[in-house]
């Protein structure tokens, strides 16, 4: 920890993913020298959020307010639970897509050597909103690594105890890209689950 | 300008040189899901060193107390002045060189264009300097680009008003790199000014 505040400001601005010692200078410098305003918004708006943003009741995503504005948003159905690992896939599905159902995060994926638990993925909380029965699908959107698929395997499990249906992200070649540069694990997977064409 | 703090925080960020929507998001749930403490140091950070950091009245560079650590180190000379652009050009020389003489930081570049005259870079402040007699030589370290030179140009005929010895930083071909790859203008300069090897 630096006593001089350029340096303090240098050391503090590497704690962002991807910023160096190099990126950190040119940051500090351009704020310094080109945009104080800007770096007064930024630390006015770090302070804000790191002290008001929390997790949504409903669906664990981050919000300032008690339930996020998806959840509060009365025109998306309450049948579909969208399950995903990070709020940044949130952020990308919707971007992507015009799902209109809601989402459940899980700020995680289960991982016992690391320690992680159901608990800890607010998974119970989740099998108390299956119990309940509003709910008639789930879409799992788990990442598809080893972790992700050892959590969605769970899922489907206690989705299956509560007679919700289920539905997995469709997995195969991403759509304009070349089968040359298609990983292996990929391709063999959407050659042996290949689709009949209609 | 967003409510939501979240939102808020992304369009802070933006305000970051290089980052874009998509880092910003990265940024703001890095530090929300995994390191608020240092969201909340880079708050704190920020806001001291925008309120705080000030030019030093010797050289112009940034710093917090009324002269800068260079200016205030008794140990090193004040009778070599180096002349650079910006506050990134002393940090690269204080990094790369042993130089142990004192600057002046222009902060921006001579430019009749957009309306940049010399009292805007400090050259008053800096032609005092010279006629109070205690600085021996100056070495130009502004950039080689028009403007770069344009103020290199200024700062010699001051310099010669007032007796003092002008140096300007080598120019040629850079150390590691392949002739193929240096640029016509480059080679060219260090072909014309080749010089005899001892």
């Amino acid at each position: 920890m630096a006593a001089d505040p350029f340096d303090a400001l240098l050391d503090a601005l590497r704690c962002l993913p991807g910023v160096g010692a190099r990126s950190a200078q040119r940051m500090a410098l351009h704020l310094l020298e080109r945009d104080r305003d800007g770096g007064r918004r930024l630390a006015n708006a770090l302070a804000v959020a790191m002290r008001d943003i929390r997790r949504c009741d409903r669906c664990r995503n981050f919000t300032a307010a008690k339930v996020c504005r998806i959840c509060a948003d009365e025109r998306r159905s309450s049948q579909i639970l969208c399950i995903v690992e990070s709020p940044a896939d949130v952020l990308a599905i919707e971007a992507a897509t015009g799902y209109q159902g809601r989402y459940f995060v899980l700020l995680g994926r289960l991982s016992p050597l690391d320690g992680i638990g159901p608990g800890d993925l607010g998974l119970d909380q989740l099998e108390r909103q299956l119990a309940a029965g509003a709910t008639e699908e789930i879409v799992i959107a788990t990442n598809t690594t080893v972790e992700g698929e050892a959590t969605a395997h769970y899922l489907r499990e206690m989705a299956a105890r509560h007679r919700v249906r289920v539905s997995r992200l469709a997995q195969g070649v991403p759509l304009g890209g070349e089968l040359e540069h298609t990983d292996q694990s990929t391709l063999a997977h959407a050659f042996s689950s290949r689709q009949p064409m209609a």
